[in-house]
């Protein structure tokens, strides 16, 4: 069997004004409150989302990092800023002890000295392939994966191990005829060995409400069984919850009971 | 764009009191109501299985056939019988101006003439992969297969179309380990060029009723994914279809519209 999916969940995000507000007037009650919500319902992870935060990404990441571990028996982060002092900063004052923390994310391009960042304090990066733009084929993941592969090993990293690659979902209105290649580079990287993650409902976004979860969930499933061993997703919606722990007893990884999608 | 996937209905089948008091007493009316809900409900072909049937299978497939094509609109149909007298009389009657019969089922073992019988009547055959027991493993549904696609190619059929390779779905609860082998031979007749069918909702068997829909809808999602062509499932399952319709959006063979799901 191999390693259990993991969730990471994205709702502690600066996009929501509750977020925005709370990292603005440092006060954490919501942000652990969502946490807390979303390890409930079975995230492994928590995405910790800042923004660019420029003026003082490091002071927030210095305050949250520790306050969101504290409150949450030491929930394992990932550090989420295009800001790389408020990555450090976050990285310096991080608990590892119930999980490396992820550095979100190093790219092909001007991140990627975050695989150092990452390297230098034992971290998991986020490797996102892509560049400049958005990768217009498999011939260009390709070309980042390459770039961020060497990169890592120079670093001194176990790119099996200690990457977690992104193939970057894209939209599905107005990009439909690339989800099938997104699927290939999944199987691509499992073939390599390699570990993945994505922001799985990108590939939903503009789409009706209540399309979304659908398309989301079918989503996620066909691309577990591509190999996608991780993703960023809403853990508080059910039937993408579902859909992993489905993916997961089909895959044969975690044992079938009755009561399988109550646990 | 490859061909849209073909979704047979299964309701009309002999283990429910209804339909095998309704066959036994050639009560059409109630058959037709599950016919057209089915076709409703988005059904491409309507599976009608009466069972072994071995004293009246040709009486009742003359019989069904053209009342339920006629009240129908000439709806394809699966003839489905071990009964081989009862597929030929149905496939005598059968107008298949709306779309070939399909024989449902031949197989490696005793069942391997009604390939002959699908290519007397220029019919689609169902080939299951199994001889006399369920397949162990990939290297048996492999022998099977070459014994189908053999015998076919005798009697004269273009095997890439003239017959659909069930690679016969497992239960999970009880062989867990054995479908992630069934999800790599669907691959294995996708790069084969073959089209495939399976009784998908077998997965769940002896599952409770919440997850059941659950379990086959995640299966029919990878499926699809990875090559499966065709099911044998319950069209009224409105789950099952939305991951139908969303696996066709996915992979680029139906066109995104905000109102997929609905049509």
């Amino acid at each position: 069997m191999s390693d259990k999916f993991v969730v990471i969940g994205e709702r502690i995000h600066v996009i929501s004004p509750e977020i925005k507000e709370a990292l603005a007037t440092r006060n954490a009650a919501p942000i652990i409150a969502r946490g807390k919500a979303q390890l409930e319902a079975g995230a492994d992870y928590l995405d910790v989302n800042i923004g660019p935060a420029e003026r003082d990404g490091a002071d927030i990441m210095r305050w949250i990092v520790p306050e969101l571990q504290k409150a949450l028996d030491g929930a394992p982060l990932v550090l989420d800023t295009v800001n790389r002092d408020a990555l450090r900063a976050g990285l310096e004052v991080y608990d590892a002890s119930k999980g490396r923390a992820i550095v979100n994310s190093a790219d092909a391009g001007e991140r990627l000295p975050n695989i150092d960042l990452a390297a230098e304090f034992g971290a998991i990066a986020i490797g996102l392939l892509i560049d400049k733009g958005v990768p217009r084929n498999n011939d260009e993941r390709n070309e980042y994966l390459q770039v961020i592969l060497e990169h890592s090993m120079e670093a001194g990293m176990d790119p099996s191990e200690d990457v977690w690659f992104d193939p970057l979902v894209l939209v599905v209105k107005g990009m439909q005829e690339k989800q099938e290649e997104f699927l290939e580079f999944l199987r691509i990287l499992k073939e390599m060995g390699l570990k993945s993650t994505c922001g799985l409902s990108n590939a939903s976004n503009g789409m009706p409400a209540h399309v979304r979860p659908v398309v989301d969930s079918v989503l996620c499933g066909m691309s577990i069984e591509c190999g996608l061993t991780s993703a960023i997703l809403n853990p508080l919606e059910k039937s993408l919850m579902d859909t992993i722990k489905t993916s997961e007893v089909i895959l044969n990884r975690t044992l079938y009971a009755d009561s399988y999608l109550d646990i």
